[in-house]
């Protein structure tokens, strides 16, 4: 009776019921979005998608973040998903994989952008559909992971349903039916990876789950175990599954607090390695040519993800240790920036890049790594990076999803607007319509 | 290489490749399908699904069949979908059991009602993602549909994705796309049946596929590997696969000759029995309170399925082979009126099915049955049904096909409508324009 259980808690959850913490985290998740979506909007895969639904949009209500055009909400929240991955900097729940945020607020951006909606209900609305999500994933880890399925494209569907289902104030029995018609549109799979295909998944689960939310607020019936059923969505999806996941501690335990911020727009493993070598590049001031040596010590995994050494395209920099150690000690930095075919074509990073060695070792943790640098004068510099920033033990302060934001959003958006949208974000819960807030995600005028 | 090699044939098949067996098969595929989406357009789930889509409509430029409100062309494809597979009474390739015309068609109609399209580049576009769809079916199944996906919903995607494609004459690159962002579109579970949520299933596999090629029409990159890759379509969604099947006899052998129609909107398991006591009804001119004693001899698998006996909805008829006798019986029919609540509650009906008893026996086929018929007057009938009407072994004639078009369209529009309408998909091939079929597949004006 997961479904029922889980679509009880949706349509019954007060908001006093939501304790602060988890209520600041939810803020700082929808900082990080904010911020993603915005930075993402002008990749070519958000302009492709835009200009091929904008011909199918109906009346164009909805704003899109970060851009000038609107469409109509479904059509909204799909282009929102794909340019808040796009550039695969989006929150993490490490325990299952999943970027949890972008389907439901995705969808949630573009109703509200239409509908008069409290900044209250929305991150009311947020939250249940960031732990629906998280707790079906969580469900069907790892067994429906490890076979393929790109779990943020799945997982969020449910999210994006429960999201807007909530906010549409459905009933219990039409709360069970969205859920069952989200486990129905349920895809994404992770031979997708490298390609626009890969954001094209949460936009997918964004609109998918809004559709099934409005579907069955209109009545539209679905089986009433998607879940759970013989033949529902942990059955099919996963050839083993824990559904007690789903329900147990509802209302108690929140995935929010083991969420985490990327500090940097490419995969996490080499995250400990871009800090470490900025670190250094900041400490001892030297110049890019003084680079002689470079040996990384790395978690076996990173070999395993990130070996690629000869690289001529910025995507390629995004699954790379030795061009993550390159911009660290180049630039002092690893922003969106680092990863553009320019960044990976610049010689200096190219050299440093290529002449950098690394191995594995099992005593080093995944979040870890161990730096040595030598110049051409015979200094050797050394640092040990135990944990990384952005990780579960070393969260990103406020302070720094802020600069995040700004970074991201400040490629789209003046600055000035962006630190109000900035602020907008930290008090969202005392707007008494989001739009006040949306206004400043998007071009003025 | 499936990916590839698929691709390939469906942007370099010419309509000349096609033999005439198939091509005339495929017009009796059209022909099925076009009764099927008219007589099911007025359905609730249509009707609920119209509602609520038609807000977020683009320009409705795009013909729904059957009804007269436009939409824009993925929309329309969506309602087509469903409405197509509402009564459960489109066609099935036995070998797989997908109903495989309707989501290419769904989305065909949607498309050359707003573009012209001539009737033989519509039909090569049909024969091309209806032989997409089963094969690749035929590739993940049985392990696929087992484990309880509803491949109707999951393999349709890229029928629509190759139809559509091939009317946008994408080049090869362009249709491996199409065909990734088909596969990590896939979806619809097998917990949907008996609600509205499994007559989705092909309307949402309308509407993706379609957009997929639109997507990657535009440019829209996805994984080149979308069937076969390590985490690709077969190895996400099915335990055990044979990619060869995808392209072994690729343009010689074709599932188009092995497609069935179902003369009854009903379980396929239950057909034999309708046939066998409509043929007892017709001989012996019997009325209903003549019938005493009913005894069906079946094979297992109907017991298994259709054991349903204290029956009080339409839907529930469907599942009955006590039902199905107690219909042919009474009516000497099983038309779309005969599974209606008002049907199930008929006291002529409901007597000889509560009377009826059936017992299973391994030496019966599944597609056939054995009847006996007590009558008050004391005379025995029986009848040996071998092989019931509409499986491979008896396919329905054309004639056939015609007056179950005529029985589902006609509950919509007016007979001679139908019947020009009838005479257009058999001569589809020499129109210029589909567009003069699709007007009498709409109410006039």
């Amino acid at each position: 009776m997961q479904t029922k259980t889980l679509a009880e808690w949706l349509t019954s959850n007060r908001l006093e019921d939501i304790p602060q913490d988890v209520r600041h985290e939810a803020r700082r998740a929808l900082l990080n979005f904010v911020g993603c979506a915005i930075g993402g909007c002008r990749e070519a895969a958000s302009d492709i998608a835009v200009r091929t639904v904008a011909p199918y949009s109906g009346p164009p209500t909805a704003a899109v973040l970060g851009r000038s055009e609107k469409l109509d909400p479904l059509r909204a929240s799909l282009i929102n998903g794909i340019s808040s991955h796009v550039h695969d900097y989006d929150d993490t729940t490490p325990k299952n994989y999943i970027h949890p945020s972008a389907p439901t607020l995705s969808a949630l951006f573009a109703y509200a952008s239409t509908t008069p909606v409290s900044g209250a209900a929305f991150m009311h609305s947020f939250i249940l559909g960031f732990e629906a999500t998280s707790r079906i994933g969580n469900a069907v880890y790892p067994a429906h992971y490890d076979v393929g399925w790109h779990i943020t494209g799945t997982a969020g569907v449910f999210g994006a349903a429960a999201g807007i289902g909530r906010l549409l104030n459905l009933p219990l029995q039409n709360m069970i039916w969205a859920i069952g018609l989200a486990a129905t549109q349920a895809a994404g799979i992770r031979e997708m990876f490298g390609s626009m295909g890969k954001a094209l998944h949460p936009g997918r689960s964004a609109e998918a789950g809004y559709l099934a939310a409005l579907l069955a607020s209109n009545g539209f019936t679905s089986g009433i175990y998607g879940l759970e059923g013989p033949r529902g969505f942990a059955a099919v999806l996963a050839a083993r599954s824990d559904l007690s996941k789903v329900t147990d501690r509802l209302g108690t335990d929140f995935d929010l607090r083991e969420n985490t911020y990327k500090p940097y727009p490419c995969g996490i493993v080499i995250h400990p390695t871009i800090e470490a070598c900025s670190i250094l590049h900041d400490e001892h001031k030297f110049a890019p040519g003084d680079v002689s040596e470079v040996r990384l010590t790395v978690a076996p995994i990173v070999l395993d993800l990130c070996n690629k050494q000869r690289i001529s395209v910025g995507l390629e920099g995004k699954f790379s240790v030795f061009h993550a150690a390159a911009i660290g000690l180049v630039r002092g930095r690893g922003g969106l920036r680092e990863f553009t075919d320019e960044a990976v074509n610049d010689p200096d990073i190219k050299r440093i890049r290529e002449l950098a060695v690394a191995k594995a070792d099992r005593a080093i943790a995944d979040d870890a790594v161990k730096v040595e640098v030598v110049l051409r004068d015979g200094r050797r510099l050394s640092f040990y990076n135990e944990h990384s920033i952005g990780n579960i033990a070393r969260p990103m302060t406020d302070r720094q999803l802020e600069e995040k934001t700004l970074d991201q959003a400040g490629m789209v958006l003046p600055r000035s607007q962006v630190e109000r949208l900035i602020s907008k974000c930290w008090t969202i819960d005392d707007l008494d319509d989001c739009r006040t807030l949306i206004a400043d995600a998007v071009p003025a005028g």
